[in-house]
């Protein structure tokens, strides 16, 4: 390594629509995230098929992050970016999201999401990359709104990230989580607009 | 009629568990509530299978509302009750409700429930009867509370019955109903607790 380089990894994060092929890897995330019962509603024993019915639900938009781990990278002083000192040498499965119409009918113009992610992976940024791309493909979708209906209040990390993004709790659902360790806790709607 | 007695209509309403047979009868209000599109979240458009299926859901428990026409009767100064004249005449359907939890697994402490009354019915308290039967039921379930989702801020009767029957505003949803005649108008999450 050149004196001076910083050594660094170049991780490089692709989010795309999922293909059936993805299942596996969604369960296996999924099963983990709610495995712990403190930040999300479903049920620990939540079944494979009713976590990926819900997840390839009809009306669904179905996206997986991946991240290619493109190979050890040296920073080299006075140059701006990383070179990369390899080839893609691998490719892991780390998150993935939903979106849907929030409300049929009427209210089918407001969206919904859902996010899960690696614990593998967790504070690497996943979660906000895919809330922002989130956003985007709302968007384009035509939604005029985004609402989360069930954000635990006690998931710190998950509050201040969608605060972030712009989102507004909105509403407080006393006591509506049953945490694994902390019993009966709040939990929030957050809500933002996506027009001007 | 005697002097000094009064006209009335003696009618009765039972509330019970829905049958197969009163899926007819649920189509014709679920369909004249939705069809002015300024209440309810449904599409007016929505289908007869679409709206059973949502109404006959398998974690859902179904009522319905029957009023019972005893007759003309009078009531007679100094007596407390009205006499009846005649016997049961007439048997109509006036209203219906669902009552299920909110959210699966974790989240499924609390209840939530939909109640669509008949036109001809409207103003004569079936709403709120339901209501109180719907709590009662939801108690006797074994719910810590119950939870609206999405109740049109415009349609104040409805907000003023649920607020009579002890149900707070705990979030607003701005714009997140498209209202048939005043456009994008923002809706209520209403929640009340069933323990002490």
């Amino acid at each position: 390594m050149a004196t001076g380089a910083v050594a660094l990894q170049l991780l490089v994060l692709q989010i795309r629509a999922a293909a059936d092929s993805d299942r596996d890897a969604i369960w296996d995330i999924f099963h983990d995230v709610v495995a712990t019962g403190d930040t999300y509603v479903f049920d620990p024993n939540t079944s494979r098929e009713e976590a990926l019915a819900y997840w390839f639900r009809e009306d669904t938009h179905t996206y997986v992050a991946e991240q290619d781990f493109v190979g050890d990278a040296v920073s080299v002083p006075g140059k701006l970016a990383a070179s990369p000192t390899g080839q893609l040498q691998d490719r892991q499965f780390v998150g993935s999201y939903v979106l849907r119409p929030n409300r049929p009918g009427l209210g089918a113009h407001v969206s919904n999401a859902s996010f899960i992610v690696a614990k593998s992976a967790r504070g690497l940024g996943v979660g906000r990359a895919m809330g922002e791309h989130c956003l985007s493909e709302a968007r384009r979708l035509g939604f005029r709104a985004m609402q989360f209906n069930f954000v635990v209040s006690t998931n710190e990390s998950a509050v201040h990230l969608w605060q972030q993004l712009g989102f507004k709790i909105v509403g407080t659902l006393p006591g509506a989580f049953r945490h694994s360790q902390k019993g009966y806790v709040d939990v929030y709607v957050m809500f933002r607009s996506l027009v001007d």
